[in-house]
């Protein structure tokens, strides 16, 4: 199976038939020969033709269109049973959650439902009634959970993406078990509506993919306020942009890395710390204190009563239902009282500063995705302890509403994967997204367990940081130009020299100095395209900046030569009746020499 | 006692000395014989030291040069105690709470400690070892609580401002009892640190005062982040503007209005729905359902767990030092669990989403800040009952991260007070207060028990104030319109309606919904006065709004009739071609209702 975007250009231009994908899908999953991966696998005959009726329906604009797509068994989707690997909890729902609703209604197909940590409670992979999912790089070691089926059939190439979900770590531990990307979004970025509950207010639907860019197109469809959903918020979302300059990745230090013993483990982490530098960031060790102290918060305190809470009809009517480990996790202990939750949620919020104070002037972290592989005999021999220890990197992340992305490393001639999480605070996805595809594309690495490799990485403009706002420049604020320093003082910094789309057309303006020009669209083929500059201001500065443009110059869009639209100087038409027009010379700068040499 | 305003420019002016004006404060304490009021009162000879040595520093651009201010007894005065109303749980602490370290920076002068319902559990101020203050409008009444001395101190004369907490109501419900202004900021807005929980994720520390700009004024010093609080939040504060043209305030239903039984109380409702009509206010009636059903949660849920943990040490050692009320209400039920705790989080989730929908188009609520007055007899009969009674419409405001502003409606002959509770989504609190203080203007009532009369409201602010901007809105963004919120939660507020000068034309651009128009500057005589909107922005929500505006709309210098020139909505003139020209309307919002009308 391809990429999902490869595919996706494969469907588009008619080279390769949805149902010739949906058939290679099944196919690779019976040749792959693994009946742990899915829970309920929908026939290949009624998959094909809702493959054909959208083949015939043409593309419509839909961003997935045909693209096979795998849903964790917690997740909704209408007509097949949602079991949460737990057979006396299932039922059929009518209704597809909403995030599965989205995928369809960019035109993905829905194949089956995958296996999981009972209840997603679980970061290994073993803990399922349904049979342990094939690690598909190496058998005898644990796929990873909760999302281990996900994880296994992106893997093993049945699907290009698939949905998990991710509480504690169950969409990256698998990730980084299996050479996988998995995308964590901020909390209520992606609905969770229609959702088997882990914990309600920590649960996070995720995305397992080939790269990151599939795993970044997958999240920009179900991204985005569900009024269904209390726990949806408006999170903004941007695009990935290429590695800034002066970026600042902050690492545990020395005494805070543990590798659980294992020395290849340790010399992966050493490689992606090199591999991050190479790639211009700046490497920060951090006290990982708060961090920890949080990771430990999730587990000894309350929020396993919303675990409790998800599943406290079928603990008092069937507990044998439930596997042993799982009802030992969550109904093993007294729960908490109400005083005992309120005091953790105070406790938490002193970490949340402490852990924002640790990350200040750091752009993002990177931490092992797990500290080392397990094999499935380590796992039967300690369940509880080696699950811990495969969450040390990621339990404190959803708890400090930071969003965080597993990247693969390296793979060892055994086989086995190491990866990374990029971690930073709650709407930074995209500025991780624009991380990851750089640092995986610098691996070389093949993906998943397919051998193949993935097709070249588009470049990206720098994109500007979390919390900015580009503004395009034409004129006095270009660099080396009168206003230029104002942009500075108002705390801009520069991205990157380009030109408009060649709808625009740019006059010198009466008065001065400093001369200005002015610039503004046409209707097509009446311009040219004109050079500017595109820097990020933040919201106070570009509130500033604004307010003090003086008539008739304003801010508006403008459409750019490298596809994207940005806020930038556009000029009142009316002005520039009677001006000069020196659209011929390109943009500002060279008229303005033209004039000195002239002079 | 004058108005805060109006003693700081006596001070500032030099016509009465701060030494004067503390010692007119002791004189109105003494005069007035309630010794119920304060906890702690400092000496007067040392206040009158520090006034001599504000004196002798003079003003320093201090916004509470020599104001006297009393603090609730459960927020942090170093060196006096702070007790809470139980003297077994009092201790002296060394530093200011956040908000009255900021007071103090102002000049601010802090003279006592005053009376509370123990623990701050309580909306009468009957429940305190410290005996009852006074109602200062008339003595058989309680006093309302649980500020009850906070109320009755700025009531009676002796302050012109008091610090109070409020958590389900203990900021608004004494000053609807008294003929006060009580402010409840969002949450967040101003820091708890230094303050003894009641519920901490619910405490505000609130403001009373004679008028909504005294309140005001003060909101402003004590606002702010403030590192050392974990539940401290960056919330837009902004400015109070006029009242907007189409102003929609939601009051209850019928079905939802209760004075249990006071007829008065009834009539002074409807006279303050005439009121806020009279100022241009659109009334429309709420369903209250979710609102109630918040209310609910309050009690009956786990939130009695943070007042549990507040005190939980003193229960453990020493129950009988705690009242017999406040131990019933605190632990006379067993905890609730952890699971119970997160359900009702959930539910509050739901509601908080169900609030969102009724709120649907609304700029504020307006409810009775109490059904009706309590006498000091009926609250010794029915302790539990009347205290609730006197909740019903303040206890849901907090859960669902409102802010408030209680202001007089009427006084009866007999001298009891009625009062109306403005209520909005967190960050609005200016806006609140623009309402309030026209509100209470338009009233003529005499200011607490004062007797005397308010010094004329200044007028509307014409020009933005300090760290604002001005934008001109012209479509969509008009009051009523369907993106005027936008403005509201970047922290906007209404400045004035005008037109632009005769030299512009409006179209009405493709697209939408919402359907926009596009304003551009044409050539002198060609255009027409185009009606629009002043609001002022803070510069962060300027520089957010603008980077949000879609093409072909933009910002850029708009001329007004009012000889003014402001930045504000125009359009690429290109935009325009084949556009309707609507400017025959004067405006986007009659070309609105012609086409309602027409269709």
């Amino acid at each position: 199976m391809p990429t999902l975007s490869a595919l996706l250009a494969d469907h588009l231009d008619g080279r390769v038939a949805i149902a010739e994908t949906i058939a290679a899908s099944y196919a690779r999953h019976r040749a792959h020969g693994d009946a742990a991966i899915f829970i309920s696998l929908r026939p290949e005959a009624e998959v094909l033709s809702e493959a054909q009726r959208l083949q015939a329906e043409g593309p419509r604009g839909r961003k997935l269109w045909g693209v096979p797509v795998a849903v964790k068994d917690n997740i909704d989707v209408a007509g097949l049973a949602t079991t949460a690997a737990c057979p006396a909890f299932a039922y059929t729902p009518t209704e597809d959650a909403s995030a599965v609703a989205r995928l369809r209604a960019q035109g993905a197909i829905i194949i089956g439902k995958t296996n999981l940590d009972q209840f997603a409670t679980g970061l290994n992979g073993t803990r399922s009634p349904y049979g342990v999912p094939r690690n598909a790089l190496r058998a005898d070691l644990v796929p990873g959970g909760s999302s281990s089926g996900s994880a296994s059939a992106v893997a093993a190439g049945i699907v290009p993406v698939a949905l998990g979900t991710d509480t504690a770590g169950s969409g990256r531990v698998p990730a980084g078990l299996q050479n996988l990307v998995g995308l964590k979004p901020s909390l209520g970025l992606v609905p969770t509506a229609g959702v088997v509950p882990a914990c309600r207010t920590l649960d996070c639907v995720s995305v397992f993919a080939l790269t990151t860019d599939d795993a970044f197109a997958v999240l920009e469809v179900i991204a985005g306020p569900d009024i269904s959903d209390p726990f949806s918020r408006p999170v903004p979302l941007g695009r990935p942009g290429a590695i800034a300059p002066q970026f600042k990745l902050g690492i545990p230090g020395p005494a805070d890395l543990d590798f659980d013993g294992d020395a290849g483990a340790a010399q992966s982490f050493a490689l992606a710390v090199e591999r991050a530098r190479s790639l211009g960031a700046t490497i920060v060790p951090l006290d990982m204190t708060p961090f920890y102290d949080t990771a430990r918060l999730l587990y000894d305190g309350p929020w396993v009563a919303e675990r409790f809470l998800a599943i406290r009809g079928l603990l008092a009517r069937d507990p044998d239902a439930i596997l042993p480990v799982i009802r030992q996790v969550i109904a093993g202990k007294p729960l908490p009282d109400a005083a005992d939750a309120f005091a953790a949620r105070y406790k938490l919020a002193e970490l949340a500063l402490a852990a924002k104070a640790a990350l200040n002037g750091i752009d993002a972290m990177m931490v092992p995705t797990a500290p080392r592989p397990v094999t499935l005999a380590q796992m039967a021999a300690d369940p509880i302890g080696q699950n811990s220890m495969l969450g040390r990197y990621t339990n404190f992340v959803n708890l400090l509403d930071m969003c965080a992305l597993a990247v693969p490393v390296s793979l060892t001639e055994g086989g086995t994967a190491a990866g990374v999480t990029f971690i930073a605070p709650s709407g930074h996805d995209a500025a991780l997204a624009g991380l990851g595809r750089a640092f995986h594309a610098a691996s070389g690495l093949t993906l998943g367990a397919t051998g193949t490799h993935a097709p070249a990485l588009a470049a990206r403009p720098i994109a500007p940081a979390p919390g900015t706002f580009e503004i395009a420049v034409v004129g006095a604020h270009l660099s080396g130009m009168p206003l230029n320093g104002e942009l500075a003082a108002l705390g801009a910094s520069f991205l990157r020299a380009t030109t408009t789309t060649a709808d625009y057309r740019l006059f010198a303006l009466p008065g001065g100095p400093p001369a200005r020009p002015g610039l503004v669209r046409v209707a097509p083929g009446q311009g040219a395209a004109i050079a500017l500059e595109v820097w990020a201001l933040p919201a106070e500065g570009f509130g500033r900046f604004v307010a003090g443009i003086p008539s008739p110059l304003g801010i508006g869009t403008l459409a750019l030569a490298d596809g994207t639209r940005v806020k930038g100087f556009l000029c009142e038409a009316i002005a520039t009746e009677g001006a000069r027009d020196v659209t011929d010379y390109g943009g500002w700068r060279a008229y303005v020499s033209a004039q000195v040499s002239a002079a």
